[in-house]
Formats: C-alpha cells, structure tokens, sequence
C-alpha cells in the first residue's frame, strides 16, 4: 500500500517491466513448442527470440526532461513480428497537449510509464493483438490501458470463439474490480478501434479504459494489474491453439489486406501514435505497430 | 478567355479528364512497351490497361451537395498500381474546416475539381510520382496542385539524374508563367513532402503550389495547365528509361522499405487525404495512393 508517490511511481514502473518480462517468455515458449504444418509453411525456421534495445528519450531542454525504456522485438517463426516496448518517461507538455490531459493546465511537467505490445503472426488463423497499460502522472494521477483482438477472419466460428475466451478473460480482470466497468469498457474500446473511413470496427474488440482515477490508488493500480494478468493467462493459450495448423495462400492474402486497415487504423487514428511521434518519443518504438508487411491491391 | 464563372469552372473541368485520358494512354503505351529482362521478373504477364469506376458523391444533405468521380486504377506489369481519379464536387464545408479555406468563412459553399495521380512501378529502379492540380472555388477562387517524384535509391546515380530531368521540367513550366515561382514552389514541396518523424524527405521533390490567386484566372489556369504538360512529357520518359532493366531481390526489398514511408506520410501528414476522408469522399479513390504492397521490417 504505498502512499509516497515517488515510490508508487517505482512500484508501477517495476511492474511494467516484470509483466514484459513474463510476457517475452510466455511468447518463445510459442515459439518453441510451433509444430505440424505451420513449422514446413515458415521453412523449419529456428524458434525466435526477443532482441532488446534500450533507447534515451531525447533531453529536449529543461530540467527533469528525459527518460527513455526499452523496445524488445521478436521476428520469429510463430510471431512474424511482435513488439513489447516498455518506457518511462518525463517531461513537460507543450500548450498544444496540456489542453488534452487532466492536471496539466495547472502545471505542465509529466511522467509516464507503461508497457506497449502489438503481434501481428504468421498464421493467418492466429489472431493479431494489441495491449498496453500505462500510468500518468501530472497535477493528477490515473491509469489507462486495455487489450483488444484482431482476428483476420472476424466473420468465423474459429475467430469468435476466440474473441469470446478473449473477453471473458478481460471481463473477469473487470468484474474483480467493479462490476461496471466491463460493460464500459467494451464499449469504450469498440467505439475507440473503429475506422469511420471503411465504417469497419479494426477487429473483435476487447476493453479500453483510460484517466482511471477513482481515488484509490492502490485499487485501480490492481486493477490494471489484473488486466495485464489477463491478457498473459489467455492471449497464449488461444494462439496456441491455432498456430500448428496450415493455411492457404487466399487466407494469408487476407490477412495482409486486414493489416492493411491495421496500418490505417494505427497512423489515422490512434492518439498514442500521434501523441508518441508529436511529442519526440522514440519513431521506432512507436511505429513497431506496424505490422512487417501488409497488401492494399 | 472565359469569364463567366461557371464556364471557367466547366473549362478547368474539361482539361483535368483530357489530362487524364491523355495520361492513361500514354502509361499504357508503357504497358505495351515492356522487354528485357523486367518482362520476364513478372513472368511475362499481359499490359495492363485502366479500369475506370465513376463514383457518386454522398449527397449529406442540403442543396448543391454532391458531385462525384471517376477513379482509374491499372494493375499492370510496368505499372504495379497506379490510380488516376478526376473528381468535380460541391457542397458546404463543415465549420472546423471553413476555418482552413479562403472565402469559406463568407459563404462555406465550395466547388473542387480536380485530378489526382499516383504510381506505385513494379521496378525499385523506376521512381513512384505524384501529381495533382485542382481549382477550387468558394467565396474565392484558387488552384492548386505539383508534383513530385520518389525514387527507391534516392541517393543513386540514376535516381538523381531522373529528379534532375522532372524538375527541368516543371521548372520550364514555372519560368512560362512566372520567374519566381520555381524556387519558391520547389522549397514548398519540399517542406510539404516531409516526415518529421524521420527526419526524412519523401523523394527528390518537384514543386507545390496551393492558394494560387494572382488575379489572372487565365494566367493561373494556364500555368496549372502547364504544370500537367509537364507531367505528361517528362515521366513517361524516365519510366521508359528504367522499366526493362533487371532488378535483384535486395533492390524490391529497399523498394518495400520506402513504400512504407509513403504510407506513413500519406496517412500521418497529407492534407488531402485527412481532408477527403473527414469530408465524406470516396474512400477507394482517397486510398488508392497507398502502394500495393509495403513491409516494415
């Protein structure tokens, strides 16, 4: 139960890190255990494994400004290429974003944590995922974060049966918390992953919660513990159970059109993009989004 | 010499489809002029020839809304893909954006014509270009427009001789209508075709021009015209300079690399993109410009 918020930022900023650490493990285990005609379709390629690269956030002048974290990347055999990026990061927010965040008309400086994961895979059978948990801090303090699922063929038993282990997943990170906020959540996530330009949702959802602060620190920090938690009990398990078997080329056609819309759903819309290129973070970790190939035709 | 405003606008209307017509057919001479070496790298498929799609404009209400345009896409062997699309639309700009038009503020009616190119070649030898013109007509009445070149190897030999040749090019173009505008539409391109993010320029640049008004509507009208000749004579050329020599896996690799560039400046920072999709246009004619293929490795 910390109190002093130095030692809560420590303590927030540590569990990002152990969460990446578990998550990076729980993904070359895939790697490892990768069999049967999925192994011949990626050529008997060796297991992957996680390269991690430390970056500085530029100093742009001022006291306190700075920070930095770690991009760990995997181009592997299950994962065609997956980012887990953790930072910390401090600073002070230009006018231009201090109208957007709560605190920071009164006083521009921040600190930001979190860790940042997208894994787009080869299996166009595996569904592509997204999740990220952070915690900000300016004249206020909140949580925000969320994990959602893109399966490449939203539309099939396979990629709805997932999506459903998916959710109830996340619903019970939620319902262990408040018994409204999966309800809220979800649909804060649906309306946030949407693109309005191909009036088509990015892919089945998940929930999306952001400026948590019911007061109780140590509350919505477990909480946001608990999503983390979910998200490693479940998003293995389900790749797992689709990574071995064979695909087609139409269905690997497909996938790379629906990352395609990934692409513009991430450069168009999404706020931490946007937020992370605006205000100097670190191009590569930011953009590791992306996925490693992706088709308009 | 028109001077009725509606004969002007049909005017500028005319000459944007016969610029069309004329560079479809001149890139499916291309097309048909294939040889060597490239003919065989795509395993001697037949010349591609250009499907137009005519599109209507969403009517969202109110008198005068509407419009709409023909989209022209060809998917060939020279030509991976490359989209033409002229468009002639009205209706009434939305507050947020009257505030970036001239005369929107006045009367928020607008009428926008225009064409609009971009060429994405199976050869990483052969540059990918852009080009538009466009008269716009609110309270006021301006054009727009440039074009702008992006070679795969924008540090070669080659690629530099071509950006050498396209902007002779439109810099005659420029010299006909007024000795300043070359420089000065040069440094606009260049700062316009730019990723921050990167640190990068997009390609070797051209020129752009937006807003232009000198008084003259025959004289700009002219120039735009001009602009468009340009185009016309010098990029077949330089394609047909570079379409048939062999290219190697590492060079189509580079070629997908900077692809992904084109889609982050398109997506992140083109105005007439964000403008088009937040304005209800046609998303498969906003969108064509993106390459048929990128990676982000």
């Amino acid at each position: 139960m910390a109190t002093d918020p130095a030692l809560r930022q420590d303590t927030a900023r540590q569990w990002f890190q152990s969460l990446r650490d578990r998550i990076c493990a729980a993904f070359e285990q895939l790697e490892d255990d990768l069999s049967g005609p999925a192994l011949k379709a990626v050529g008997d390629a060796p297991a992957g494994r996680f390269e991690r690269t430390p970056w500085t956030r530029d100093a742009a002048g001022g006291a306190g400004e700075g920070g930095g974290g770690v991009m760990a990347v995997m181009r592997g055999r299950v994962f065609e290429k997956v980012g887990v990026n953790v930072s910390t990061v401090e600073g002070r927010f230009t006018p231009e974003f201090a109208a957007q965040f709560p605190g920071a008309q009164e006083d521009p400086r921040f600190w930001a944590s979190g860790i940042s994961l997208v894994a787009h895979l080869h299996s166009p059978l595996a569904p592509a995922v997204h999740m990220n948990t952070r915690h900000i801090v300016t004249a206020k303090s909140w949580f925000g974060g969320g994990a959602d699922i893109t399966p490449m063929f939203p539309e099939s038993d396979h990629a709805r049966a997932d999506a459903a282990r998916f959710h109830a997943a996340l619903e019970a990170a939620c319902d262990g918390a408040d018994p409204a906020y999966y309800e809220k959540y979800k649909a804060w996530c649906d309306s946030y992953f949407y693109l309005p330009h191909r009036n088509e949702r990015r892919g089945l959802g998940g929930i999306f919660y952001d400026d948590l602060d019911s007061g109780d620190w140590d509350a919505d920090f477990a909480f946001t513990k608990a999503v983390g938690e979910a998200f490693l009990g479940c998003y293995p398990p389900l790749v797992a159970g689709r990574m071995n078997a064979a695909w087609t080329e139409a269905e690997r056609r497909q996938q790379l059109i629906r990352r395609g819309r990934y692409v513009e759903f991430n450069l168009l819309y999404d706020r931490g993009t946007q937020f992370g290129l605006k205000t100097g973070g670190n191009t590569e970790a930011i953009l590791m989004s992306l996925p490693p190939q992706a088709i308009w035709p």
